[in-house]
């Protein structure tokens, strides 16, 4: 069987060569003693575990026919609207258990993008991608890699072309190819966990023309590549992760808020046998779409459905706690997000039950183009709205709580116990790590990432643009109104 | 086959003894003539063309087990999640083809709640009421009739109970019974098409309680009974229809908005064999909340979709019209209608998906309880903003447009062609029809019809306050949060 | 005193010569008799009561500085910030009582755009514009006239420019000219109570340029102008208050819903010494802006929230009759409506207050740019949301009620009276009444209507665009982040 | 003159006792050295800075009828509409200013109500509360004192009464009184800025009843009075402030986010001609009240209109240093921004427009209690709504960033300087910051903190329902339906 434990996954990343890898102003000499680079191995780690653990390894693996036995499912193109639906499952697994990103779905995406694109071009093309790509994923769930995937670039100023930036590679370029593959130069940005990940998977981040060849690129490479340095993200939320006396002070203890970085490639080479696209153009733009109606369905979809899990459970504590389980506003406020929490989970669902074989006979199913978009759009508007209406619940105290330190001080100790009990029976260890937790979700980074991740409403609208259709509903006016 | 072409449906109805009906002041002499009666005949009449029609009948017809024969799916109670995905369908086709009710729908779902509910009478009080309906709904089927179906109530001040009302009828009220049957008197109200169905089934209103027996039926009549007396609905757009020249000036030329009339039962008899509940208080409230679930799926969610298809149908057409193509905020507009409409697909698709079978070893499948009654609340408040947004499409117009008449009065004509034409090709007369169809939709019953077919939000609130459940919500949040 | 009595008023509308005027297909003999060309006369009557009522008289009227003499306000141009509160008011008050338009309301703010612009026409190019209009305006204080204007027109293809039209009358063009005035061809569409008017100001509807002199003209004329015909506007409402035999069965019975007509102009002669711009393109759009600044406060402000005020009053009724004093979920429904109206009250009467000379030296008030749209944008949302509550609140009853004259039949009037009670004592009568005004108010032309009254979303969005200055909120960002 | 300059406040700080004071599990030495305690400091200086500065010292200071001299605004209570006027344009200055809290706003609008109801208890009960305040405001205003004040109180289970909870001092109690005054014990949380200001006003948190004598209690007390223990707030964002190598890398790089502190009463002594209020709870509802109708007008109205000045700016740049100025959707989000801060601002203005002496006779001027609570409305879902769409304009780069010490890195300088310019010629160093002032306004603490500042909406909304007025809105229905 091609599972590895938690701690082969592990093991594997420190097998890797030293990473170039910066964070706050500093060198980060050990991603797994760092407390926030820590966080996205923990995440990755648990992929693995699950997959052996009696109570989840049903959704969180399948059969691979390409290798013919059991691999993770995040290792897993679909090939049929019910592997969709586990999909589309898994997502909101993931993310209710973690709390954050489960590290490896962007990868996941881009190989059913990957999958169907190069299809399309070995078909149309005669080119050889598809079966490169096979070869390669072979690879990975054999190997049981955990993958990264990173699309989003730098660009430069928007109202300009891309050959009209005075700095060329701030889009991922090819400077240079020879007989064993290619060199690129450029950045990508807002990558998620990538540095605690085996393998990084790149596609371009939107439609290229002609002219833009050295920019129509995909491929895979090695985490521990030369020529690849991790610039990361730092927060408030890193800030104090990294101060903390004990992690259970946090939020989210283990697996922290989402961990990103910039990746830089200076003239990185990619072999050949790694490269899946290079200068067909025409395809850059399918293989970002089918990579986003993939990407909508779970990001943009049904992972926040498990976010809302958890945030609405905490909101349940604290009505709890608080005495206050007649308060009929208090129940509204927890309705409407299980409202929202559920609308998003039945347009998710949707993407998944109308999904289709895209191209025909390429046996890769995508979900609904129409239905991940509307999956996203409602997403972002309800993410926002739970964030508010949970920061209605919390309180005050969600901003103005002290640290638990505090409560182990023994000069504050007594004081704090007394005046944060609401007069409760729960020990208000409790309550106050409840109330960290929705300090976590209400006050920090999620409104905006949400909305973000998966791509902002624009590029929604822009892909609902292209694939509404209005002529049946022009039909049936005109058929009623008995009209020619 | 148990089939009756729409002709022999409209004999059926004319073979019934003469209504007691009344509507605008005046006793309605001939349903069949009168204009506004005549709207729920030609919509009935509808849904028996297209189970005879090759291109529709999958949808509209399938195999019953019970008579062994192909009824129409409207008499057909739902076994399968399959069933209910159908249910869902047919909720959007039928309101897409019809621009208004079909009349068949509450019958259809009070089928549901009845099956679910007299098995579990049966089986817990060894009653024969399931027999009975099962009798019943066979003759149903073998005739193939329609069923209009009724449960609101007039009702006494909300402050007080059934019990403490002066007057003990404006709750349906059993005043005698005989070896043969019951006498009821009181009235229901707001009943769609009752007068233009074959037969009525009757359902409580509300739970009741130990005192209220007396309140707590369920039974089946013909809609000519003696003692029965219907006092239509008289809107605006009835009075329009009243003074048309021609149907063609219309804004749903043939079937209207839905009609209803309050239906008066004074010492109405019932035999025995047509009673399926009577006394047997503590399953009332089930009786109302299993039609309720059901209902909800369709009339309360898929069936506003069909609505929705016209509204933007016509404002696409109107977007032609006048050469707004490229106008970004219509576009926009646009797409959020759509975005409206998928997620209400989305939801009642969900209920059907999600749907079980109640009790188990009943044999009868309902929509899922939580997801009916989310996809109601979404559409409430959708139907209102698609009102919005389609009354910004259509412009002044819809609410300033003169009649059609004036387009074929000669001292009016050439003006109308020529300042109505938005200096496009199209004939004038679509130009206005299609405004017209959207006075119909955006300046008319639509907005509060929705929002209260099918109960107004509070009942889905209540509803959904009982089937809510956090448990699954807290525990993940103890489990990240490592409390006991 | 320049005041009239009501009475004095009709008189002056019917010494005007015969009306070319058309309703429902047929010519309209006597606009007094007609049920629906009625409601108008009504509304302006009362604006003549009001002015001269102890009561009222106060805000309904003020002393002229042209005519040194009091005058009715809606004869009156704005001379100060104190002069744009009493027209906010007003606004208010006049909606609240009347439940429609006041008709005398677009002349009065098409005044203040011809005041200012005419002043700077003057100005700038030395035209008598303004000394014209100024001798008008004494005219029109004198006898106390009632004013309409007009501006919408039918137009051609919105991707098209004005000339390249194939029909050069889509818009309102001059045809000729000579040494007594201008001979005007086109049509003005969506004109309020025109018809009931004595006057009629013209205004262009939208900004001109070179080449578009044509299209470029302000003007007054009588009603009964020869040339001019009429083609009102005839709704399901049109048809319902045709129909009834006593209007206490309609939802607003003297005044009804607002009643417009298409307007058209086949080469009617207008004298130059009431021509207020002919030709000047370049100050098309201002008086267009001028006016559309000064309408928003009030038609798309202040009058919207005396119509809520009705609507709210009906709901507070409702909730009385049906013993739901207690009823949380009412109560906020009607909390959410006070706020929303007193959301758009404080907008409009921000634009008030902000309001300033325009230009300096004119003389000439006019409500703030920003805020009149900042107005009229919460106000188009926050009807369609006042709507959806009300209807709530009025429940299904407002869509199926039977018409008041089944509570006269004798047949029916038992029945009607038991089962409409809501077990109340107070009259079945009263309670279908405060239902009828609530049909009128949420289930009829009132959401599409405010909505583009005063222009719809769009035309205030583009007008926001020109006129919100960002300099100062990013002078405060670079000042606390110490950014050059 | 009475006015101090921002280096005389600071040494009347440092002049104060050693404070007891907590934060983040240690004992905060040094108030004026602490990070974040520092940034309390800075913002009140920054007050006493502009009322010396010729630019803002005719907002900041007014004439105090009681001292005969200038004095900071901030110690004066209101007398007059234009008073009020000043009191809403004042917060907007301060907030957009600081972007954070004035901390002398909550004592400001404290001694409103204390002047308002002490005046109240002296003419109904003959007790000497009022001449006490008055000599106690006269010393604040001649010393041109910082107060802050206290209302918040943690509290029991709310299902029960504050009698029957088993701890007493969940909420703060007289425990002991003796002739020089009286001795409470319990604690105030969330409470801005007290140890960073001279003195403390405290009021009761809610209404009492019989019985709760002991807990109606007002007074004022130095900042460093014995007894008292403040523990402060410690969020994400304090660390990072605590983590900083220099303040330019954070997003309010002098006056952070507000901060608070939990403030303990450990048998604190308060002297009698400094308590206001002590056992009279028929007044404890009126002082909170009318607190709260003057808080909510700045702290819930207008103070956030500055806060949205900045966010509006920083987006502004953003859309600049990206080049999207073009870009339709990015125009409309800003616009919508605009919308709804000028609501707030209409809203804010009307409160104090509407102002009135409260109660009559005592020379205090309140602003509108109906109007101050729907500013508050419309402020909590207003800032959501305008975070999320700062967040789209932001985009993912909020969320993302890395810290500004990894652009004075050596080793990653390079990289960040080519890959976040977006291609423009502004320093990378701006563009961060600006990004980094957008995630503390949308990624931190201002949302729920927003919406719970000035109370959560749920006071706002009892306090509605006990001021709205139906009277008016019914009679005009039964007016124009000629209803008795």
């Amino acid at each position: 069987m091609a599972l590895k434990s938690p701690e082969e996954f592990e093991k594997s990343l420190k097998d890797r060569k030293q990473l170039n890898i910066f964070m706050n102003g500093k060198r980060v000499d050990d991603i797994f003693e760092n407390r926030n680079t820590r966080t996205v191995i923990e995440a990755n780690k648990a992929s693995y575990a699950w997959a052996l653990d009696p109570e989840y390894r049903d959704l969180m693996t399948c059969h691979s026919p390409l290798i013919e036995d059991v691999v993770n499912r995040y290792t897993h193109v679909s090939g049929s609207v019910e592997d969709l639906i586990k999909k589309a499952e898994i997502g909101t697994f993931t993310a209710e258990m973690l709390g954050t990103c489960i590290y490896r779905c962007v990868g996941y995406d881009a190989f059913h993008s990957l999958a169907s694109t190069t299809w399309e071009m070995q078909r149309d093309l005669g080119k050889e991608y598809h079966e490169r790509f096979l070869e390669y994923l072979k690879m990975v769930q054999r190997e049981d890699l955990s993958v990264a995937g990173a699309l989003t670039e730098p660009r430069g100023k928007r109202s300009q072309k891309v050959l009209d930036w005075p700095d060329p590679y701030l889009s991922l370029k090819v400077v240079d190819r020879d007989k064993n593959g290619i060199y690129v130069r450029g950045a990508k940005i807002n990558i998620s966990g990538a540095y605690a990940s085996n393998e990084l998977v790149v596609l371009p981040q939107a439609a290229h023309y002609e002219g833009e060849e050295d920019y129509s690129i995909a491929f895979a490479i090695p985490t521990d590549t030369e020529g690849i340095t991790y610039i990361c993200q730092y927060s408030p939320y890193s800030a104090e992760r990294d101060m903390a006396e004990d992690l259970s002070e946090l939020g989210n203890p283990i697996y922290g808020q989402r961990e990103t970085s910039m990746i830089v490639f200076d003239n990185v080479f990619v072999p050949w046998e790694r490269v899946f696209m290079c200068g067909e153009y025409q395809y850059a733009g399918k293989m970002v779409a089918r990579f986003a109606r993939t990407h909508r369905m779970t990001c943009g979809g049904t992972c926040k459905v498990g976010f809302m899990n958890q945030i609405i459970g905490a909101c349940k504590l604290i009505q709890e706690y608080k005495g206050l389980e007649k308060a009929t506003h208090i129940n509204e406020e927890l309705m409407e997000m299980v409202v929202l929490r559920e609308t998003c989970r039945a347009c998710g669902m949707a993407a998944a039950q109308k999904g289709s074989e895209v191209p025909k006979g390429s046996g890769v199913y995508l979900p609904d183009e129409l239905m991940g978009n509307v999956s996203k759009l409602n997403v972002c508007n309800s993410f926002w709205r739970v964030m508010a209406l949970a920061g209605d619940i919390g309180g005050g105290l969600i901003v103005t709580m002290p640290s638990l330190k505090d409560l182990r001080n023994p000069e504050t100790k007594d004081y704090m116990e007394e005046f944060y009990s609401f007069g409760s029976d729960v020990p208000t260890e409790n309550i106050l790590k409840v109330h960290k937790l929705l300090q976590h979700w209400t006050a920090g980074m999620h409104g905006v990432g949400t909305w973000h991740g998966a791509g902002p409403v624009m590029t929604q609208k822009i892909m609902l643009q292209r694939v509404i259709d209005y002529e049946h509903d022009k039909e049936i006016v005109k058929k009623i109104l008995n009209i020619k």
